[in-house]
């Protein structure tokens, strides 16, 4: 098979250099095209990555001498990923959509657009129909999917069990979210050693939204928000890669602490797809008391999966649970490539 | 006037040290006696904390040279402040306060009990009413009186007002908590480093079952619990002092969040008393959209005052804020100082 | 006695901000004017702190509404400490000079200059002849006196004794420096989380030089370079004040370690002066075998020491050391406030 | 080829637990004893490690249901890696290596031993000549061989060739170590957040005194002692895994920085024999003016190779650079099983 021509937009970034790194060998993909702001264009990417490139000690070697293009819709390849920053992603990915391409956008801009796709290929896979609308009402050959927040994407891959077993009607959850979720430079080190920053730009109003179209019905007038009330406070802590959240959930139907582990460990409805990116197990289930933790479960699964742990019940609403995952790969990168594999299996991509 | 002699027990720990350092110069108080575990008794303090000493450079003068004693009820003082381990604190606790002591304690091992004060001089100090009840009951000269864990202190000092003002129904709390509050050597550096520790052992228990006593009535038949449902998840991380809560609260009336803030502002009952160890405003209220962070605000009201922030309102209970403390000035040494300065300007210290 | 009045050049940054704080109620000197960058200029401090000001909770009160203006000669004050970024801070400095302003510079620009002072008060004070030079040969009616880097000047506090007392020929440095010495946001937070970071832009050129021009002669062809070899190996840590850095010395004579020990501890050449920011020991000896460590020492005679310990013979050179100090304290904002007050004491200053 | 049954002596420590990762499907040897303490004998080895375990997210499925022995020389097995703790390994490998056991020790007791070769294969294989001296003087069957500290290896396999191509008269080093190097649970996390831990007992005299060893001549009277004078200064920071050093060296030759370089890259002396464990590049040059990095460079070659960089002259010395390696892998773990292939290359193993 010969493999499908992608390009990356804002290469150059934390969650670019990501999708570089897991884009290296992809069975199905092959990155024809690196791109970035105007003032990087023109340079090679290891060049332009010299003190930059922050996930292994070397640039892969396939992407070394590639040469930076701008973000313009003349690129040779099929399909874009966009790591943009949100200042510039917006009309960026429409001129590429516009153009033809199959944008897969990382980025939030166009994440609560009700004819796009919001998507996590276990959760709402049905979603992708609203494809067709966007095309139609746009009146582009090409399209746009985006995937959620770093944040919203790991909770909400936990509450898809619970919500299909039990209903969900009450979700709280506290973030404590790592550096890279910021960027490079990003968190400034005065700012983080020995201390907490309570406070991170719009997250929890993302946590909030995002959660609500990613677990509404998919029917003929669009994607009808989930009747969920969801409460998120976010913070920003001393951890490089892995956002741990302490969550709550009220059910709608009793279930016991048994039956909620079975519905987070059977969870696994791609099974049958095999896309090469998707985790054996979505929801990994730790059971000692002390997990998961980030530094030790952050890259469980290559890093795709949800790591859930101390599942008990809560004094306020019903379950209580701790979940973490890696948040420049299946929050972010990763979810992204992962998109794009589920619309290839579903004949949208070439 | 005279200074009144206290004494430390357990005043090797963390929590002892900060008692040494606190006491340093107290306008009532005069350290008199220092008291830690058989192995280290009888050898001079600051011999006994070399490479312990954590909270300064230097162990202050006046205590170097004093000799440990062990914790036995023959030291020459009429306060004890108890910074024992709870492996070792009850018995040794009750000793004293049947020899004549009054037990001013920061262990968990008699916080609970029906007789016992678990007191914040500004919650709840008609608890002190217990006292009677105590010596009655157990036949003792002395008393024991305890303040709460690290954790709940600065949550209900923050829940306080809302009680009075709004009424309180509900409480979900997620923390973030100090490495200090572990002790000495407490938590692997390996543990923490690029890492969160999603648990502690029966801290949510503690936070969860003090709060309502804290909370209760003092009637004739003791404290009756507050009705309220508070669910509690407990964190540690990578800061050396000072706490972090991120809580949310259903109130039994609306109120506006300048209502809220006033609540906080105002709230002062201590006022008239003058007590040495007590903040200006125990609750400090920060209108800064990224504060309280500990390194900047822990050490505000010198380490006594509760820190408020992010005041809003909540989409699934009423309304949420950020609570930050220092966990072993007010949260432990601290507490047991004001209350023990509560005790003599209520009569019951010689 | 009417305070003098100062300003502060730069007065935002990591260093500015330490002036603000050192000068709060200086009993010499009172701050006047706070100078910063054009975008800042008409702002007041407050404002153009919030998120910025790091070294306590709050901006001093009396700081808070004063307006920032441009570094421009037209301030209303006979002294500026200058903290100015070394991109900017050249022809500033000169123009103030020349207007008749006092210049104390933490900036590097002309701290080589051979015509500038470069001033520690223990160290070389008859360094300050060269004012005269300077304001002849420039014919400024005012004078620019620099302070070393924050790395050179707690080495070379702590080699002046030993060169006094037994010649000093080679000296090899390794430093550990902190993340407040690279100003903010400096050193960004991914890039030190479980890291070292081996590199410091022209540092080890820096301690180097500025070495040779401190332990110097000054004869009336200014200042002869001391005859000493210096080498400098500098690193970035994780730590948020306080430089630590392991010294090795060859002596020109013979010497025991108690000797060693006798020169830091009877090193204490102002001590007549009574200088307000004097330390009682410029050179504190740490005797246990873990220290200094910055945590602990950074402190110490409020910033302003330099903690040496682990003196031990050294099987390449002589002997071996520890030394650590503060960094934007004794290092940065405190050395040129000293310095300061030793051309006040000297009646250089109005 | 049927493997060499290996057991594990202190298998629950942390370099134990390196063992038992990185013999996971070794080509030659298979783990069939792990051993430990008598109280952890007779527990499966993930019950043992339940909290322990900190190289990976879990243990490897081989050894999770092992049963951990006590440390006699009972064991099903002919080669013993020891990671046992100094207070215990001496008389415990004494006795394997008597009753016929191949001990390939990481432990420091044997180390200095007249008749025991210190090895590191790249830089010293003809000090197994000493295994027959052994076998005769103590009438063992077996014998012991050791891998030296895990701050020499790296700084010695950066030695090696410059004393080589060059002449080595002297050595300064200041390290700055990991905390996976002080063993779990080891340092407290309260001593190195915000810090520096400026000294680790005898670990300035193994540097000194195991770099002579390693880099002397083998002849009928043993080992000679090399002609160097070397100085360490040894610091704990706060990096999980991955030591840097700054070395400075004096050469009895001229050289051009060209010519290290060259000596440092040309330096692989084991290429011929394909040892599994065998890194292509013992020595890789970083020629980036910030690197080598822990967080980035430390598991080049999978962990085994000692990285340098910072290449420069000194202006006291000759040379100066920084070495890195990781100090589990390639400075304990790794080193003696390469220690082990070397043994079976040359017929030492059976």
């Amino acid at each position: 098979m010969q493999k499908i021509k992608v390009g990356i937009l804002g290469a150059t970034g934390m969650v670019g250099q990501r999708f570089v790194q897991l884009l290296e060998s992809h069975p199905w993909f092959e990155v024809a095209e690196l791109a970035a702001s105007p003032e990087s264009a023109g340079k090679a990417y290891e060049e332009a990555m010299a003190g930059r490139w922050k996930v292994s000690a070397d640039v892969p070697e396939y992407a070394r001498r590639m040469k930076l293009r701008e973000c313009k819709p003349t690129l040779n390849c099929s399909i874009v990923f966009s790591a943009l920053d949100a200042a510039v992603a917006g009309p960026i990915e429409e001129e590429f959509a516009k153009a033809g391409y199959v944008v897969s956008s990382n980025s939030r801009n166009h994440r609560m657009d009700s004819d796009v796709p919001l998507l996590i290929p276990e959760v709402n896979p049905e979603h992708l129909g609203l494809v067709k609308t966007q095309q139609k009402l746009r009146g582009w050959k090409g399209f746009i999917v985006t995937n959620p927040n770093c944040s919203t994407i790991h909770m909400v891959l936990a509450l898809k069990p619970l919500m299909d077993g039990f209903g969900l009607e009450k979700v709280m959850v506290t973030t404590m979210q790592a550096l890279s979720g910021a960027g490079f430079p990003g968190v400034a080190s005065l700012d983080i050693i020995d201390n907490i920053y309570p406070y991170i730009g719009m997250e929890e109003e993302k946590v909030q939204s995002e959660t609500l179209k990613l677990l509404g019905k998919f029917g003929s007038n669009g994607v009808e928000s989930a009747k969920v009330a969801v409460s998120a406070q976010c913070n920003r802590v001393n951890v490089s890669d892995g956002h741990t959240e302490c969550v709550s959930v009220k059910l709608s139907k009793s279930a016991t602490e048994k039956e909620i582990i079975g519905a987070f460990e059977n969870f696994n409805p791609l099974r049958q797809l095999k896309l090469p990116s998707s985790p054996q197990h979505p929801i990994v289930v730790r059971k000692e008391a002390d997990r998961p933790q980030p530094k030790l479960d952050r890259n469980l699964e290559k890093g795709m999966a949800s790591v859930v742990g101390r599942i008990r019940s809560c004094p306020v609403l019903d379950y209580r649970f701790v979940v973490l995952g890696h948040n420049t790969i299946r929050g972010a990168a990763g979810a992204a490539i992962l998109n794009a594999e589920l619309m290839k299996a579903r004949g949208l991509i070439g």
